[in-house]
């Protein structure tokens, strides 16, 4: 019996992780493909490191300045790198307050971080290059890049580094699916200008719509903002532009409120469809409330100078004539990661593909995190016969509880959707699987041969994920690899990684692994849906509280955090202002 | 001698007056044009206004949003008239603070506040239209206006205004002097936008000097910033960067200190021209120190991509590479404007000339204030016979002391440059300068013929100056005008001007007299120079303290007090950010 205990207690410990120590509880591993780059990439191998004399340092690329990179940045230790950065933009922007730029709740600079700052913070000797990296080069670990402010004054505004280690955490651009006329005409809500330009856009439609030679009907069309695309972006942002106008505008917009109207369009059959139905269902409800049209079903499918056109189910075409039209219906590759997907024959997929240590397949030290990268979960299925010949220690041919409890903790580090499937079908442990696969309570006693050990997970697969494209996912990933990169001199002598299942020995970290904290859809009027680990829902004034103080204690400098703060704090004084700055 | 007691009250009221009650003195009349205007622009004559009927109000068109136009607007009592506002801007800009926004140090939005609150917190009833007026028609009393987000919905985005009374307040445009290159390759400084421009100019010549692909002496010239003007804006940017790239740059660009050179260019002999001496001296003083270079004496012949090209006196063409380039050398005149000036006769000239009324000559009903026009004041000279025969009540041909203080405080205020002249003279009374003309002490027994009077008042036309193209200005003529318009009932019985001297009767209103209250020249590192009135001069670390709070007390609304406050505070605690946002 002390024996099941064991057995239980490691289980649970491994599945019911409580959510409030993510932290701790990220678990990572990096195999033996690091080691090699490592020994190869030395700066100069003719020069023989000699006794007393200390090598030179790796040299760490890092593309981009969004969630991921900057969170990695944060979390290096860069004394052990030659750290370089590169990006076009040389701040870091807290994206989830966007949508409040757009109506000039928050300020632009109020939410961005420099780089530099960030860089100065930690000592310095790390390189910063605002520039864009248009090819990436893994077979002659080198990249291209060219200066985001055009030709130099010599003329030549590229250059090239090469690098030890590539942290390729460019992000994701705005995806039209290639809808005519989107990128002329539509407004995008990815970077913090789109913002900017939206909210100039907003006022502009108001100060138009006020002028003197204008029918009402043209008003009406000037004062149409339609939103296509029903997740939190499209929706956060209508509801923050319906608070916009029925607060603000309309004190100095007197028809405001009679001609103004919001609309939201989504091709799928709900709204904000990644969250829970009662969330879906009270944000529907609300903005039916609010005069907020939610047309779904409709799929746009060419947008003009003057309207957006889609396609219904059983009512064919339909014209949407606008005043300002956003697009956010999610996002897509940027061209230089697809050259380099092509490269590393990942031409047929839609992002850059990772393994579970988030490095790059086929392209040594690469690593890619963030929105422009998923990482491919090893399946139980394509390993089995190899989980099922590690775990039968004694060759018998069949596993007795005794050998899988001895793996088990590996193969659930190894291959996460087993815990999930397990929590899909509320069970306890594996072995709870394998009883009800060999169709008895067999206790210790239960011996399965490779068969019914294949039988039992078969359908364990199914659990396998595709993160989203959050900053949550973002963030994790970085602060994950940086811990990687903190402690990849101590993982070579006491690898903290699971067994290797198709090779010998362990991987040297615990694979990525990501804990989902929650996720709040502000629905405007000072209430906020929030869907919490556990599937806790709040939705209402509470959840409006916990998201101004979640979003505060989350900026990444005092010097932002308070001037978001005052931000909120003026806008609850005086109220959002109208000029076209 | 009660009587010579008398009139010297009189004289020293009018003369000494007190800076602290300027918005008591401000004086103001205006003569009988704009009482046919107000016969003649009844809405419809062909409606006679019966008893009981209230006539329809007057129309009161306001182009601008400046300084002169906004404050014309805050203090119009905006019940008494049908009032319409017409500008591109839809906000009210704090103009002397925007070389604080260059640098960061306030944000933009900080400084703005739409107009449109201004017009809500008046109670409604003026029509704003975000629009530029390209073409007065006086003659029709009608205004063209083009909507500024280009063609509207139907295709035509032009309007036609009409209006009983127009005040024109539409500014004035940087002067280039027609150096070739200059719109291209320089910026300017006169709109929130400028400001902005600069700011991420600055920011990308540091990025683009830290790049790995530039020579020592690439960098150099990136970050060569060359100022065109050394009047109170120039200099003003000038020392604003210097703080900018040594207090905050530094920390985040290692090189930056060794690297930046600022560089002032002035045609003139001293920058701070209009400053007293002292200030002048001192600044080039602090500017020697701070290594910010000043070239006095060089005029700016062409601008290329990458370099200023100016002459010296005994030197000849000197190029001056730079990274970035400011143009900041006077204003000049809005097409808008001179094709007015062509109609109404005045072609000759460089900006709008009105009475003293602000009234446009033969422009009925048109006013005119702020930079884009200028007082041209009557001269003594030319209206010297009929202030003879005006004073010389009893014909006698000779004017005595009596007749001359009877008509004296008239005379002071139709011709300020009078008493401009005594004071110059040191003099407190004008019969003192009829004394020295008369060659002897009359007193009271003096008795002037027509000859006698020409001579002693030959030399006071001299006094006669342009007022300076300031905010003071035309936030003095703006309130002016409004309480002109205020009164304008009241003042048709009991008229408040002066004698009419060319005709009979008094003025209506007091003409416009400017009260100059001081000027500041901050010079960075918490130093500001202050210029009082009486010759005050202060500068160090406490006018910087008068400077802020002067600024902080003038601020439009409490909205942007509140934004311009905290926004210095948040310097003092974290500095400038660096974000190119």
């Amino acid at each position: 019996m002390s024996r099941q205990r064991e057995f239980f207690d490691l289980a649970s410990r491994l599945i019911g992780r409580s959510p409030t120590f993510s932290g701790i509880l990220v678990v990572c591993a990096v195999g033996g493909g690091s080691l090699v780059v490592y020994a190869d990439s030395r700066a100069d191998p003719s020069i023989p490191v000699g006794q007393g004399q200390v090598p030179p340092k790796k040299k760490v690329v890092v593309l981009g300045t969004g969630w991921a990179g900057t969170t990695f940045l944060k979390n290096l230790d860069s004394s052990m790198y030659d750290v370089h950065v590169v990006s076009p933009r040389n701040y870091f922007a807290f994206t989830p307050l966007l949508p409040s730029i757009t109506c000039g709740t928050v300020d632009a600079r109020s939410i961005v971080e420099p780089i530099r700052n960030i860089i100065r913070k930690k000592g310095g000797g790390i390189q910063f290059w605002e520039a864009e990296c248009f090819k990436i080069d893994p077979s002659n670990k080198k990249i291209y890049c060219r200066a985001t402010g055009g030709t130099n004054i010599n003329g030549n505004s590229e250059f090239v580094v090469d690098y030890d280690y590539l942290v390729v955490a460019l992000g994701a651009k705005a995806n039209t699916f290639n809808t005519p006329g989107v990128p002329e005409h539509c407004h995008f809500l990815k970077e913090v200008e789109d913002a900017q330009k939206i909210r100039r856009s907003i006022i502009e439609c108001f100060e138009e719509a006020s002028l003197p030679n204008l029918t009402d009907e043209d008003r009406k069309r000037k004062l149409q903002f339609v939103i296509v695309g029903g997740g939190p972006t499209g929706v956060e942002f209508a509801a923050e532009l319906h608070d916009f106008v029925n607060k603000d505008l309309v004190k100095i917009y007197p028809r405001a409120r009679e001609l103004a109207k919001i609309l939201v369009v989504e091709a799928g059959e709900h709204i904000l469809t990644m969250f829970d139905k009662r969330i879906s269902e009270f944000a529907l409800e609300k903005f039916s409330r609010d005069g907020i049209e939610v047309k779904t079903g409709y799929k746009v499918v060419k947008v003009t100078e003057k309207s957006v056109c889609m396609v219904g189910k059983d009512v064919g075409e339909v014209d949407l004539p606008y005043g300002m039209a956003v697009w956010s219906t999610g996002i897509g590759t940027r061209p230089v990661i697809l050259d380099l997907m092509k490269e590393v024959g990942q031409g047929n997929r839609r992002v850059l593909a990772t393994d579970e240590w988030l490095r790059v397949r086929e392209c040594d030290g690469v690593y890619a995190l963030g929105d422009c990268a998923s990482i491919s979960q090893r399946r139980v299925m394509e390993d089995i016969g190899a989980i099922f010949r590690v775990a039968d220690k004694d060759k018998s041919g069949t596993l007795t509880v005794k050998e899988i409890q001895d793996v088990l903790g590996d193969i659930c580090e190894r291959y996460p959707q087993v815990e999930l499937y397990l929590k899909s079908k509320q069970m306890k442990s594996l072995v709870d699987l394998l009883d009800e696969s060999a169709g008895k309570v067999g206790g210790e006693t239960l011996e399965l041969n490779i068969d019914q050990f294949k039988k039992a997970l078969e359908h364990v697969d199914f659990q396998v994920k595709n993160l989203p494209a959050t900053a949550q996912v973002a963030s994790q990933q970085g602060a994950y690899l940086a811990r990687c990169f903190n402690i990849m001199d101590k993982v070579e002598e006491n690898p903290e990684g699971p067994l290797r299942i198709t090779g010998s020995g362990r991987h040297r970290f615990r694979p990525f692994r990501y804990k989902h904290l929650g996720q709040f859809a502000p629905l405007g009027g000072e209430q906020t849906a929030a869907q919490l680990p556990g599937d806790w829902i709040s939705i209402g004034y509470g959840s409006q509280w916990l998201w101004y103080s979640i979003y505060a204690s989350k900026q990444v400098s005092w010097r932002t955090r308070v001037a978001v703060v005052s931000n909120w704090l003026r806008r609850f004084i005086f109220g959002r202002d109208s000029s076209c700055i």
